[in-house]
């Protein structure tokens, strides 16, 4: 098995190697394309040392690599890899790990294996979600960090020093002020948090990276930050969470999956992408209290259920029969640059 | 799409488009009569109007519509929505949301918003379960509605008016009585609280509808609700919550369903049905624990999982092959009298 | 359909049905030999004597009872009957319920129901699972009897008298000591365990039964549970857990599924069963938290939802085509001697 992996290497030699580690992240976004990658990367960089934590880059790369060499090391089918299919879910593990933990041995070791395990979580998850064609998006990342997340409240070797104690959920007053002036910064601070960044330069380098691929992609990146602000602030949602963009992460995802990668660009789906987008923000506020009293954080989840639950009815948008199993192969449907 | 509807409305015309609607009501209950609906929602509007509260009765008309005009937004197969299977979600949002939340603007646009949810959610958990042979009930309405309850405790804007703080379960002493001479008021309360309504005149209501279609079903709501009291009683769980049908309105559609709409009435079917029941009262305690720490209720989940349990094992219980993924159509096994 | 348990009974005498059930114990641990069943059975009562609790004993031959009785009432393949498959989910309820509730004579009314509601919840999930290519294990087990314990905190007639009260989980200090001179024994207790019995004598009872069957489950349940333990202390869980074998039962079972029952025993499936053991120490801290505000218990949960992931990805470990929805009839894959 070990021997995909150096083949691997060898044949491509190691820009091809890292080609495929930058699509890994590109697909995070949906967008297997080097350069998109790249600029994710850079963002991350920025924005884990705007917060004196640049851990959290390193562990991105980390993450990467666990997550790419565990598919080659599993002989799963290469063109997944080719694609950097691999990789997207175990970058986010990279993000997510010292984002949440103290910098122990044990949450490098952690991440490690979280990030590899996310690969042939994935290739379970499909497997079964095959059937009711859909793919299980960056829920490997989710499900396989939630539980990490959670052992850590019982394992000390995996310091939790970077999230809420469990608590039972009350009725939160609004409070605090969004500033007009400032929708810009949520906007772009909405589409950082997509790799757990709080930094609208950060949002911006991601925004370039999207429109290198597909330009439909980083429209509907903003589309979905500023609609997801709206809808939380109508319904009253704290202020604060709202202008770090805790409430436009998933929806930015949400957003990009159904307006541009399976269905493609249309009024359509425009409108069905609108209306997938404000029920991410009610999904995320749900699913902010169910994990309340277990003191662990969403993560990408509700962009994962609520897309699951727009793109299961199989309806069809466009002229070809939908089949949502996949995204790689069949090439988005807004034409992504490949790289 | 919005073709659809007009033709729909033009084509059937207002009585042909009310009677639709009617069914959709009926269909809470697995029959698809415009006079059973009929019967229930004059239920509705005087359990409503006794317990003050006439925006139940009002929602639930609302969510019956916009459920139902969701489906030919949706250009989904006009089968379905001609038995009325769009609208049975719809209603029992638009009677949950008043119930549980304040009368605000906000709170109607989510409500019209979470019925028409209800009618895609219902397609992509149907396109999943059907690989099971099972259907998916209440449950698109459950899920829908269990999103926004949570959400709410995190937006203001949903005010959550009547539902109990979230809280740790604790062992709660029985406490209260039940009278015997009671007896009928409680199991008529079980079966109002379907739609959420606690009044025995409804409940009455109901089944008269109900008999309009399907003695049988009839006569199964009432076992339903009965054999659910005694099971709750004998296990010691509040009175207070038994004499108010909480334990029953689950188990009212378990015995519907097993007993005369999967399968025919038969003696086997009967003590199938007879293990449901109570097998729904033990699933609606076991919820109802599971719910407190986060604040929501069950609504008619336990119905949705037991009657899960009692049909995916697609024992052959008489002489047809066992597919428990649709209702309709094959017309249900006791014979409702459609109209 | 009584007939059939007459039948079964008569047709095969007592010795026969009496060989059923013992191979329904032995199948807890994956192995459908009557000898292995006896050895547990008789490291039960030792353990339950031990402990001052005899009842546990006698509720795992009632359960046993009940589940296989239900498999021949409800006209199920004989052929799985026959192999004790409707046995080992049975008596696990039967040692769980007198664990952890008072001795009432509703406790034994909801045990026999509980232990026959799994022979059908098992049809239904295996049903559902055969999609996916995997099998529903112990979790029929899991699922009823959680059902049961959360609905007892409404119901006093089942009365929790030997579970922790639900509380919100908070960052532990680990404490305690773990001695290397007593490793042998936490060894052995994680395997008395997996029947939720605490003691040595029982591992060691539980080993040779194993060996009888097949030295390779024997091996791989020391190493399941010697790994969980180095696993657990590393990561700083708590000795007082750890020493009691409460990380260890359901690694043990994961490393029999693994290494022995779904891939032939090689270098390839043992690292991948190692790294199974790890991932199911990890899941079983993760839902030790999640139950805590809800007051349950995971029972053998992580074993199967750690296995799923591990078996989902359908890797090829060996020659054969993997599906993973069976282990009788093709027989163990390290030839467990059948009796």
């Amino acid at each position: 098995m070990a021997n995909n992996l150096q083949t691997a290497l060898f044949d491509r030699g190691l820009i091809g190697f890292l080609r495929i580690l930058l699509r890994g992240a590109g697909q995070v976004m949906f967008q297997g394309n080097a350069w998109t990658g790249l600029f994710f990367i850079v963002g991350i960089f920025w924005g884990a040392y705007m917060s004196d934590n640049l851990n959290v880059a390193w562990g991105a790369l980390l993450g990467l690599m666990s997550s790419t060499a565990t598919g080659y090391l599993l002989s799963l089918p290469e063109k997944d890899g080719h694609d950097g299919l691999w990789g997207f879910n175990g970058i986010l593990v990279g993000c997510a790990f010292p984002t949440f933990m103290s910098n122990t041995f044990w949450m490098w070791i952690a991440l490690i294996f979280c990030a590899a395990m996310t690969t042939w979580v994935r290739s379970a998850l499909n497997n079964m979600m095959r059937t009711y064609k859909v793919n299980s998006f960056t829920f490997p990342f989710v499900l396989s960090t939630w539980i990490f997340l959670l052992a850590a409240h019982l394992m000390p070797a995996l310091d939790l020093s970077n999230i809420s104690a469990p608590e039972l959920p009350s009725h939160i007053t609004s409070g605090g002020y969004l500033y007009f002036h400032d929708l810009v910064q949520y906007i772009l601070r909405g589409i950082s948090q997509v790799f757990l960044i709080d930094s609208w330069v950060t949002g911006m380098l991601f925004l370039i990276g999207l429109a290198l691929a597909s330009s439909w992609a980083a429209l509907w990146a903003i589309v979905g930050s500023a609609l997801s602000i709206f809808t939380a602030a109508a319904l009253g949602a704290s202020a604060e969470h709202i202008s770090h963009g805790l409430y436009s992460f998933s929806a930015v995802l949400t957003a990009i999956a159904i307006a541009t990668v399976f269905y493609k660009p249309s009024l359509r789906s425009a409108i069905w992408a609108l209306l997938g987008i404000i029920a991410t923000v009610i999904v995320q506020a749900a699913m902010n209290v169910m994990m309340m009293p277990v003191g662990i954080v969403t993560l990408t989840a509700p962009f994962c259920i609520t897309t699951w639950l727009f793109l299961m009815p199989l309806l069809k948008l466009d002229k070809e029969e939908p089949d949502h199993s996949d995204w790689h192969g069949k090439g988005s449907k807004s034409r992504v640059q490949k790289s």
